[in-house]
């Protein structure tokens, strides 16, 4: 069944995959081209703010604070279509793609689907140690999180106790920096007094790093700091400590230094470690021959094309960018959104037979989160920690926010859980349909 | 395993089960009694503001904006413990619990375990017809809602997206009449402009009611005045039509004037027509002799306790009473909460060698909410409809919710959608745990 039916001919078409920053700014930026039309298409109906995910994980915020309808965005734009649904192929020769339930004809084509979870081989892990890239994702760690807090209190074995307030989190960049320090201030502090079998600051929360340092892309007194800031936290910090196996109980931990292997009795595995390219790269690779890196990630030319297909640009963390001669840039949001603008600019100059210099990142920095009022930044106009840093990352994570009602709602969630130390999101909610958890209930009271 | 080793044998230890409006605010009011001990057991860890589910569902709030830890509201009081399990059974003679993981014992307990959804003897209808009493419920619901939306933008069958755009509410209770409005307030103005190919206003809501109708529990002008702004607001409504069948493609309905049947197809079926008791009732009376409604409820003394079990009340959703002579009262949040604080006062009268007068429900009146800005309200100093009537629906609501933060969080997302009639939850998120969420992507891309 072809789409193109609902399409108009005329107009240069670009469509774009994946409705996440770089997708989404691309579509906004041609939302307002005349002779283009845009067709963005998204597995999912909403564009999802990830750098917040780990809040909706330790129950800070709700999926709907940090996530907009990509119809809310870009929807009324009347160049632009979107369309829910998912690309299973392509034929650049014929500039086709195929999805799950049509096909699309384009003049260009924008892939920015993004990255998921790297296991590095172990995929047998993800069950037990859960990634956080997706709101399901957020919400079923949310689940075990809280659910740890609970089962705890009403164990009686010490032994049990200790496991199910037991946290480990592998993996020592922003987001297992920033799970991590969220975790041991919910805690120490969130969850203080509301117990009265356990003491959750009993907790040990273990961020383990491969690395010798956490926040390696960072420079090495902020690593240092944000270790300072952690540990001042409560969370146990092991460099150089690698995850050589994990299960249903626990870790099996190595250590680089000495080899010494010990095995960490955990409920809560939570991984951190690594990403790798969406399967659309290696449909890339496959259809035009276009090289990828060790994560799977396109190799892009300086203009973010396809190497020998000029229309097709591949943008955001699936894609792998270097200015000449520099390492690539990092999977970050401002990346990109930077690039996403581009591409929409470069498509518009060629319709006037003009183009482009190649793609240049203008880098402001970056900053992580490490608790409740600290962080560490390293900006271009210096490098910042404790509540200086913290404030600046309060301010630019509300700024990038896309919708206004978001911007308010976090913002008044920030300050409600900064002066009251409770996170207004902690639920416990099931992983089944409906009609499963009512026949589990059933079956239950039967029993 | 006992969990009575966590309990300190000499005060007087009341076990509540439910941490809905009855059992919470029983907590809450014996929270500052000095020789009580309380127990408060729940399925989930948070107690949520059904009358605003609705809203879940229509994408309008999220779940953590109608829901607040119960740990929250009084895990912190010093006389108090909150486990979150299930009770599966009870010995009365022995004043004990048995929960699915240890047993427990009381001096006084008050069950307060609500309802769930009754399909008359057609539980093959649940999956094809969810309810609306759960957060599960709600986000499967809010899936299915935008999901149909979705579907229907990309199907170029003409007879396949009318069914896509036809949407049933069985049953013009409250939940109905607010579900059918929500519904068709997004239809026709808040997804305007949001879709290219279809016309979200051509979208059919189609509210059926058995009875002669709608809202029967209100005074026949109101029931009139809100068919009224139901309609106005685009939705159909039908009364004396009774669903006899249900299936994955529509409903058969019977008009019991003429008898005529006709089978209406649509892609999205919501129930709302019955509610029967939770399992514990049927626990009870099999433990107890207590007698049962013909919904299942448990029919309380005068002063809300089991025939000849003075140590055991039953309140709110699940429990029959009535003054003497008197309908029973209606399964309402204020009817819950005033028996939840009425109970507490007289567990601690009773602990003074007194007592109190029989339970009486001091009845404000109901509300029901139209749409955007049209209610109808039964006071007791008045009777209002439309913007009036709005207004103290808003306040009410806003005034039970529990917790300031949800308060705030909710007041500002009302106000932002009724300014802009967008509304900020409108997600599709998937039923399934991630892993089985990334197989079934990675499986699609091979094929």
């Amino acid at each position: 069944m072809s789409l193109d039916s609902i399409t108009t001919q005329s107009p240069h078409h670009v469509v774009i995959i994946g409705g996440g920053f770089g997708g989404l700014h691309a579509a906004r930026e041609l939302g307002r081209a005349s002779s283009i039309k845009v067709t963005l298409i998204d597995k999912r109906n909403y564009h999802l703010f990830q750098p917040l995910l780990y809040q909706v994980a330790t129950g800070n915020l709700s999926p709907g604070d940090i996530a907009s309808p990509i119809r809310s965005v870009i929807g009324q734009n009347k160049n632009t279509q979107v369309l829910m649904g998912e690309v299973v192929d392509l034929d650049p020769a014929e500039n086709k793609l195929y999805l799950k339930d049509g096909e699309l004809s384009y003049d260009t084509l924008v892939v920015a689907t993004g990255v998921t979870h790297h296991y590095f081989g172990n995929d047998n892990w993800a069950p037990v140690a859960p990634g956080l890239k997706t709101v399901e994702e957020a919400l079923e760690i949310r689940r075990r999180i809280f659910s740890a807090f609970e089962k705890a209190e009403k164990e009686p074995d010490l032994e049990k106790r200790k496991a199910l307030l037991t946290f480990i989190v592998i993996g020592a960049g922003p987001t297992g920096v920033e799970l991590a320090g969220a975790l041991a201030e919910m805690a120490h502090h969130g969850l203080k007094d509301c117990f009265h079998n356990i003491d959750p600051s009993e907790a040990t929360v273990l961020l383990l790093q491969g690395a010798d340092r956490i926040l390696p892309a960072f420079p090495e007194d902020l690593s240092k700091k944000a270790k300072e800031e952690l540990e001042g936290l409560g969370v146990t910090v092991r460099t150089n400590a690698r995850a050589m196996n994990i299960d249903d109980h626990g870790v099996t931990v190595k250590c680089k230094v000495d080899n010494h292997i010990e095995y960490i009795g955990a409920t809560t595995i939570l991984w951190a470690a690594g990403v790798k390219a969406s399967p659309m790269a290696e449909v890339l690779a496959n259809r035009t021959g276009a090289p990828l890196d060790r994560s799977g990630r396109v190799l892009v030319e300086p203009n973010l094309t396809v190497r020998d297909h000029p229309n097709i640009f591949v943008i955001g963390d699936v894609a792998n960018f270097s200015h000449q001669g520099d390492e690539s840039l990092p999977g970050l949001a401002p990346v990109a959104q930077q690039e996403g603008v581009y591409v929409a600019k470069l498509v518009q100059q060629r319709l006037q037979a003009r183009t482009l210099a190649p793609f240049r990142y203008s880098d402001h920095g970056t900053l992580a989160m490490i608790g409740r009022n600290q962080a560490v930044a390293n900006l271009t106009f210096g490098k910042f920690s404790g509540f200086t840093a913290w404030m600046m990352w309060v301010f630019v994570h509300i700024l990038f926010l896309i919708e206004f009602d978001n911007q308010l709602l976090v913002l008044i969630q920030w300050a409600w859980s900064y002066f009251t130390r409770q996170g207004g999101a902690r639920l416990i909610t099931d992983r089944n349909s409906p009609e499963e958890t009512s026949i589990e209930r059933e079956s239950a009271v039967q029993a």
